[in-house]
């Protein structure tokens, strides 16, 4: 399947919450990530989101699809993640 | 159709994102919007955006679907958007 991945976290964790989505997906925004994935990775990226996620402050919102081609992307302004490895 | 759109914008112009992207979306998390638009309006709504962003620090990302059936949602940690009249 295809997803598109959004998380909003306390700054403190917001590199563990980006390492993480970095093993999974790619990272096309500073807070959203994309990409195709199994249904047994989804699982394990969740279940390591799971390990850092402050429930009361962080959130993280998934889009699933079942494949990429239902969809046309736009961009305006900056390309965010061409300067990631300067932050990450 | 139904678009996505995630916004990252510089502090200062949030709250003007934020007011823009209401009018025409619903608020999903603190910085994604989501919604059926009409072409028309979605082209009223990106004029709108461009005459505030700023292209050296400001990002806009939209992904456009002909229907909403084709994906599913899941969210994990607080719900954001349920204290936005707090802060906007």
């Amino acid at each position: 399947m295809f997803i598109i991945l959004v998380y909003d976290a306390n700054e403190k964790r917001v590199s563990k919450f980006h390492k993480i989505c970095k093993k999974y997906l790619t990272h096309v925004q500073n807070s959203v990530f994309e990409g195709e994935i199994t249904e047994a990775n989804y699982r394990m990226l969740i279940d390591e989101l799971r390990t850092i996620i402050n429930n009361d402050e962080d959130s993280v919102l998934v889009y699933k699809f079942r494949t990429k081609k239902y969809y046309e992307r736009e961009e305006f302004g900056i390309k965010k993640p061409s300067s990631e490895d300067i932050f990450f």
